[in-house]
């Protein structure tokens, strides 16, 4: 389990609301996993969290239920979404995860935002205008199928987003294949990945988003560690994002900087931002957070900025 | 805990929707089992699922709370309704069970759908339009009190459904009433069940709706089970239900098959179907299960299908 | 984890709908409780329960969600909202506590329905129109941070509730500071509390809502328990309110009574009532419970009652 307590704020063209003052922060999750074996030696699994669970829901007005009006609650109240559980079965084969993971292109590229980064509250440094995090997973449901084989070095991923069983014209699955590869340059490991990735479509659109997109990451024996992204996409608003992040551990301090940008098809367009992340860690899993993220959304837009600061505790 | 993964697809006439086509499905669950003894040696116990729990939430509209609106979740959020889970306490007395429990008519019958049937993961085989599963009960809110006794070969049981303290007129408690017996015939054992209920009522509906249903099953050495029911019912659209359970395994293999009819009292307001299931045990909890459903509503109705193929996980 | 079945039931007055008659009561609960401890031996932990748990939900109607519409749900979807979790973080300088906590006030003063009452299924002792139970907590959201430090005889707290961010004017992060005293009187202890709070306010109010409180109580040898309280408000509807409270313990065997009055600034604007609850253990955590509630919120309205009687199941 995990619980988070500190202050938290945002600016107007952050959050969009009123209430941009600085105030308190609380968020806790525990997380249910499971693991089994099949006669053969396949091993199984699946993990929830408590924020994933919930019994679907009346909804009521003045406290008498609204006819026909439901609350749903992904993980365990809608088989046809993921709601944030995993389940997967691991062999000789390979690994198939099912629900929410990542596709093929996220699976095998290291965005700048896990370089080395010890997190905060809020993500602060992972949600600002610049950052590519999910890649076009996501782009209908993100109940994601993906398969994953390990050799050595080597790592190769093929996963579907699925259309939610649309008839619509135009629609289809959503597919990913994804590549890594671990280069050894005596005693730092040199992390590389490749992906493609078509997005899911259930909303009869045409043609379909795409993305091509490479990473190189490394990790040094001084505790600093450096990643750089590039993205190339098709069939959206914009079509090119760069990104780069950097790390830095010594002994309980951690500290994390990642900038990235996407550029417009249009003049104008770019949206950029960079994020920080700072950690001291007590020990026993509970560590000291500081979260900063900063963007916007296009040249005119106004800069979006928000900050965490407070304790999150593992157990 | 059990989770479920693997693709489903149904038909416009079984689901009403246009996302008919093959999807994936997912499915998680974790079961809270709790259990206790008194100083005088009554036992007791409570189970209450992850999809079960749940806060009761603020329903907002783009992220505006909409005042006097809320979202109320069954097993932990109201107390007026079991929600989905069981307490029970047992002693020499018997077990006295409260919430979602079955009432004694569904206590005492075995239906077609549990003769021999390894389940399946979007419960294809018994939601058909021919089904019955639950007899009267839910007929108001589920939240059902049941004791049981069982002496050798001979069971007993009563159960009420309460109408939430309604005081409209015509309004009442549900009741049931059943009896089990398992007659040993050289080894096989016959069970038989019979029972009768009145169904509950909130909403001053009259005259209440009524069942009577007997059932008769077996399980036989080499593998086969089979059992049959009867219904007859009035103050209802349908007023009498026949059905047929099969089951065979043999090994790490099983099939189920049943074919349910509702009769009713207008010419043409025939429902029935049937239901298909089979599965591969693959050990430790792991098992590949098929399901499948066909059934119509009435005789001018369109033929509903269901299906669904994949893996459940049982740990 | 606890599970109760019972029944309860209430008058008009009480519910403010038609659903008074006797009905069937069910809840359950499963708590998670999380601990660790530092590097330097500060000890942290968190504790959140099912029933405050569960996914933000979409909200649909006939099966079609709604768009822009959603199901919050408050301790694991909204961190701006404890939603029913705590957090805390305790060392040599006492302990922080943060989420649904108790105020400073409320932390330092035992009200009456705390003394010596073992609790009903549907709290009805607690919940009549002369109760005064979280004093000014909740004036905003709920969420609490508590600092508190015992040493010996003697405890201190100050906490604040926020204002959840507000830029209105007038708004202001509510506060609260209390102090215990635990004074041995020949064996017997006698618990003093004695506290002052300003409401939290989001909503751009003034002048603020005021409380001072004091307590003093004690449990006698003889199985007698009793308690005071006395709290002068200022700019609310009422500015005083009394309670007494009454406990009696025999082996397995305890009673409970409690009386409350607000005294309002107008004639006739005094809400009073009463509580009762009886217990009877029958060990191993299972407690046959009754309540009973009756008040009236002011000298013209009707007198509204509520009473419940079940089992009570601690596991």
């Amino acid at each position: 389990g995990r619980a988070e307590m500190g202050i938290f704020t945002q600016n107007t063209a952050f959050s969009g609301g009123t209430n941009t003052g600085a105030q308190f922060f609380t968020d806790i999750d525990v997380t249910f996993t499971m693991s089994g074996e099949t006669d053969n030696g396949l091993t199984f699994g699946a993990s929830v969290d408590l924020d994933e669970g919930g019994a679907n829901g009346t909804v009521t007005n003045a406290g008498v239920p609204i006819p026909g009006v439901a609350s749903v609650n992904g993980a365990t109240g809608n088989n046809s979404d993921d709601g944030g559980a995993t389940i997967f079965i691991s062999g000789g084969f390979g690994t198939v995860t099912m629900g929410d993971t990542d596709g093929a292109l996220d699976w095998a590229l290291t965005e700048a935002g896990n370089v080395g980064n010890p997190g905060s509250l809020a993500d602060d440094e992972t949600t600002h205008a610049g950052y590519l995090g999910a890649y076009l997973d996501g782009a209908n449901d993100g109940q994601i199928l993906r398969w994953d084989y390990t050799s050595g070095a080597f790592g190769v991923a093929i996963s579907l987003e699925d259309d939610n069983g649309s008839k619509a014209v135009n629609t289809g699955i959503g597919y990913a294949i994804g590549f890594k590869y671990a280069l050894d340059l005596s005693g730092t490991t040199v992390n590389f990945g490749i992906g493609h990735q078509r997005a899911a479509d259930a909303a009869g659109v045409t043609p379909d988003a795409k993305a091509t997109g490479v990473s190189v990451s490394a990790t040094f024996a001084n505790g600093l560690s450096a990643g750089v992204t590039y993205t190339d996409m098709s069939n959206l608003p914009v079509d090119k994002h760069y990104s780069i992040g950097l790390g830095y551990t010594t002994g309980a301090f951690s500290v994390h900087a990642n900038y990235g940008k996407f550029d417009g098809v249009a003049a104008g367009a770019e949206a950029k931002g960079f994020g920080l992340a700072a950690a001291y860690d007590l020990g026993g899993g509970a560590v000291v957070h500081f979260g900063y993220g900063s963007g916007k959304s296009s040249t005119a837009a106004p800069t979006a900025k928000s900050m965490s600061l407070g304790l999150g505790l593992s157990f």
